[in-house]
């Protein structure tokens, strides 16, 4: 790990954090183990309270499971278009068999209050720590405490990917942009 | 309510109503206390399971959480763009108020297992009673079981609208298809 991977993330506002999964993005989620860091593929995730909680679904099936709960730790990065590729690889294996990182160039960069990697190559991570978990023997759905974030400035705003649940994805299109319209909202609509 | 209404609909499968909501729509929620139905916008939802459980945040400053608590049941209602604007106006008042069908020229539909209409302008809904509501009183969250989907079979795929958490939307532009590239997720891909 080397700072300089670091170099292009600023820290994000956690009172805009939700603005990087409310619309849905497909998300790589890093955890570690001692020395072995894993990632795996996600598309099961969402704000639950604004900059302070999020949801995730991480099951027994995925190798990441077994270092979310002995860790209570997980970092959770947003790629982008040029990352897609990747990230559908990634869900293919499992981190029991590979070094996931090595096998698809990407460098875990250090965080600052968990001991899982960023990924450098997203262009917005999130650390996390696990808020609450009595949903996870039920339904493999962790509640996540947002601890802190960080974006490269020079990301452009809707880089995220959605997938479509079938193998097919969707990059952004129009924006449209009705903030003169949230009057009861007005205050999400803040830069 | 009359059944001309839902003439749009066909049955949607169960093991793909989660291709509804892993892209991550802005969505309406209708529920029904006897013989008032109300609607609200939500941004904070997920697929938790596959084919049977979904998360849905609705909090007690939302109107519709005192019907959702005494009935246990809702329809999702997934809108295209051209609904969009009405969306962000249900998300500024309160359905203590006013009728919000009423108002904005909805068309309650009747559902085939839950009171609670489906919204008969959106592209696609989803019947849901509530499996779990354990968290609701720390974070307002509901896991919801999939009852029943109906989906408009000439709505184009994607035609879903995202929030991206400040009064901006993004619709969908490029479809990236990687389903050939799904080896351990194949079952996901087909049609």
């Amino acid at each position: 790990m080397t700072d300089r991977s670091t170099d292009r993330f600023a820290q994000y506002p956690l009172d805009k954090v939700h603005r990087l999964f409310e619309p849905g993005p497909v998300v790589l989620v890093s955890t570690s183990e001692g020395r072995r860091a894993n990632l795996m593929t996600n598309g099961f995730n969402m704000p639950v309270r604004h900059s302070a909680t999020l949801a995730l679904v991480v099951g027994p099936w995925d190798h990441s499971y077994t270092a979310l709960r002995e860790t209570g730790e997980c970092v959770i990065g947003i790629p982008g278009r040029e990352l897609l590729e990747t990230v559908v690889d990634i869900g293919n294996v499992s981190g029991a068999d590979v070094d996931k990182w090595d096998r698809y160039g990407l460098t875990p960069a250090p965080a600052a209050t968990v001991r899982a990697p960023l990924v450098a190559e997203c262009f917005a991570n999130v650390e996390c720590t696990v808020a609450d978990d009595r949903l996870v023997d039920d339904y493999s759905l962790w509640l996540l405490r947002i601890e802190r974030a960080w974006i490269d400035p020079a990301a452009p705003a809707g880089a995220e990917i959605h997938h479509r649940g079938d193998g097919t994805f969707s990059a952004n299109g129009e924006r449209i942009d009705l903030r003169a319209r949230m009057t009861k909202w007005e205050a999400l609509t803040h830069d």
